[in-house]
């Protein structure tokens, strides 16, 4: 005899009751193993969606998923460990610059990273372009990089929170993603099993964004920064902007070259700012405080560690990055002031020029995306560059068109531009040290 | 390129967003071939019931039900058509009077029913107890035997509304049975494309039946009658008791032998009294208004008709009926009044004696079933038999014991007992001629 059975768990959460420990722990371990059918994990899913999930248990649900899967164990390692999450973002290639900048700092980084589905990049395409690179180590090769060079980002391993694997592509498909309880419990899950001591949020708010209101995400943050702690990782979230695309590139081999020039003490303002944010928030969750990262991207030891994690995972650092075939630019059409630059438009644009995928098992272009020649606020001329689009398939520069069209405005000179701070609120107990 | 995709509907409804005809009409016609897998269809179905329907989308969705499958045409018959249609109680033996009784009024009566699943048994169960009867016809036999008969009581073929035989297997596995828009237009659909002129509505309410109050059973009357009215069938519905069963038996031959006794002029009053006001409601759709059903029972008309239907499908209804092999009789304890039948209770006794299945390929026990020697009000004496327990296999009366335990209660002689309407309240616009 079963414990229970999907229909009472179901039920349960569709009559608005809170599922047990026991429900819970049972319906996440019958789905892993086929037990409980994706049609019957649907219907929960849209229940939970539509009628919320306590505190209590979201934590069960999260340890249910852990539990479906091995844990790493970096206790061995003679430094302290953080890790990042950005719940993703257009042109957010943060994760590239900081992991070897906190390693710089003397704390280990074990980043586990996704591929990209939609308009928002992926990490370890950004990284394949980069000649002989590879995304997948084993467990011991982790550990070992993680104590030689002290920063790894590589694919999560088949082992971590196998449900969450299952859970993740069935709401995709289904409608359920939306569920703040799923995702604080698909992203915390992962991060817990993976055995970090420290960890920082990067929560996304807006057009970009999945989220695209602060009070939600500030809601997800919270849920999250719980989740952690109770788990016993110090956990913190900064609920960062997302109306507009990091730096001036959204591709993959383009947003490489400008994570290399953050690291050799240049780049756009916008990323050195939030890479910056980011490595003290890192650095405080791991009890290290005397060190400053802006004087590790200053002393050249950030790009040392960049490189010497390139080359541990088979890159050549120096190699020439891939360059798309075809380019097209577009050009100011009036004078004026750039109010208005969307990140969900420029997503688009960079995903349908072939820099990301549609289907998880289509490949990426490493050379496409756009790269745009200003930001909100900054003064344009007519017939001046705003964008060049990227691509190696040049028929695909008209759809990439269509979604820049109205994701950008030119207001008369003289026009004022009030932008949102790029750290719009931060959750979390332990402040890191400010300079 | 398709017109909707499934994640779109979904995400529709689940924002409480209502959906639109073309929208309903995709998703239904596209969950019957398969392009909308069942997760999805589930997700849908979770938010349909969470988040409701309003009167034009449950009108849409049943009519694209109807569309995916044939529809019946009466209009050929020499007289006008009525239908019954009951959610299913404990001991609902109508149907089996009903239909003969109807007929011998000079109103045909095509009524597709069902096999039992659960507590509350299925009108074809019953009838196969009668030796040689058969449930399957073909359209022609139908339409014939209509004609000739004026009665066919069969199972409803493959062709009408397979929509609904689909996702009426999803919405049992995924706790989304309770939804009144998709129990509406299941029902509905079927009754629509079946092509009767006019039907009735037993809505049940009590512990046995599917709706427990009578406000979410006038609800899902109104959502019916409003769908049938629409469709241009003269459509109205009874809200009937079901806190206790009807008449005296719960079984399949045990309840046909009962219902043959009500066509004899005799039978318990309530089973009669059922029969005739559901008869009148049908008639008065049906435009005949000058019979009164009550002189048919009494001038032996409608058992001519139940032979004839019996004998018209291969059944002889003058052989002795199947009975139990094994009986076991439980007598009352104390001396007083009976003030509570419960039909749950009685319904998963008959249920697990084998009188009903748990998976709709097990067989059912012809003779299996209970008989209750008193109903709600009779004084009972110490040592009188209150139930005969009937199956084949004697290895059920402990599990069927334990079901109409705390199920029944005797209270000291001289008390009260107030019993429930039989008929609680009428929805519906065409009020039948009253004698």
């Amino acid at each position: 005899m079963n414990a229970h059975d999907a229909v009472e768990v179901i039920s349960t959460k569709r009559d608005g009751g809170a599922l047990s420990r026991s429900q819970i722990s049972w319906v996440v371990d019958a789905y892993t193993k086929g037990v409980v059918a994706d049609e019957q994990m649907s219907a929960l899913a849209m229940a939970i969606l539509l009628n919320g999930m306590d505190g209590r248990e979201i934590a069960d649900w999260t340890e249910a998923m852990i539990a479906s899967g091995e844990r790493m164990d970096f206790s061995t390692l003679s430094r302290p460990t953080a890790d990042k999450h950005s719940t993703g973002g257009v042109g957010d290639k943060i994760t590239l610059p900081l992991a070897p900048l906190v390693a710089a700092c003397g704390v280990a980084v074990p980043q586990l990273s996704g591929r990209g589905l939609g308009h928002t990049g992926g990490t370890l395409d950004k990284l394949e372009s980069i000649p002989g690179w590879r995304a997948t180590l084993s467990n011991e090769e982790m550990l070992a990089q993680l104590e030689s060079v002290g920063a790894v980002i590589c694919a999560a391993g088949d082992g971590l929170a196998p449900a969450d694997r299952k859970l993740y592509a069935l709401r995709d498909v289904t409608g359920t993603v939306e569920a703040i309880p799923l995702i604080a419990s698909s992203i915390m899950s992962k991060k817990i099993a993976e055995g970090t001591g420290a960890l920082v949020l990067d929560v996304k708010v807006g057009s970009g964004a999945f989220m695209k209101d602060v009070d939600r995400a500030r809601e997800l943050a919270e849920v999250m920064v719980a989740l952690g702690s109770n788990a016993g990782v110090t956990t913190v979230a900064l609920l960062t902007d997302m109306d507009v695309p990091l730096g001036l590139t959204a591709g993959n081999a383009i947003e490489v070259a400008e994570s290399v020039e953050v690291l050799a003490g240049g780049g756009p303002p916008d990323v050195v700012e939030l890479t910056l944010a980011l490595a003290r928030e890192m650095l405080a969750g791991a009890g290290v405080t005397d060190v400053d990262p802006a004087d590790r991207l200053a002393d050249g030891s950030a790009m040392d560690a960049w490189k010497a994690m390139i080359r541990a995972q088979g890159g050549d650092p120096d190699a020439p990055l891939p360059t798309a075939r075809e380019s097209h630019v577009v050009t100011a059409d009036a004078g004026g002031v750039l109010t208005r630059l969307d990140a969900l438009a420029v997503g688009i644009a960079a995903w349908r020029l072939g820099a990301g995928r549609e289907r998880k098992e289509d490949p990426v272009q490493a050379g496409a995306g756009v790269v745009w020649h200003a930001r909100p606020g900054d003064a344009v001329t007519a017939g001046q560059p705003l964008f060049t689009l990227l691509t190696d398939t040049p028929e695909r520069f008209d759809r990439a068109l269509a979604a820049l069209d109205g994701g950008y405005r030119i207001d008369p000179p003289g026009t004022s531009y009030d932008a949102r701070p790029l750290v719009i609120d931060r959750v979390g107990e332990v402040a890191p040290v400010q300079r």
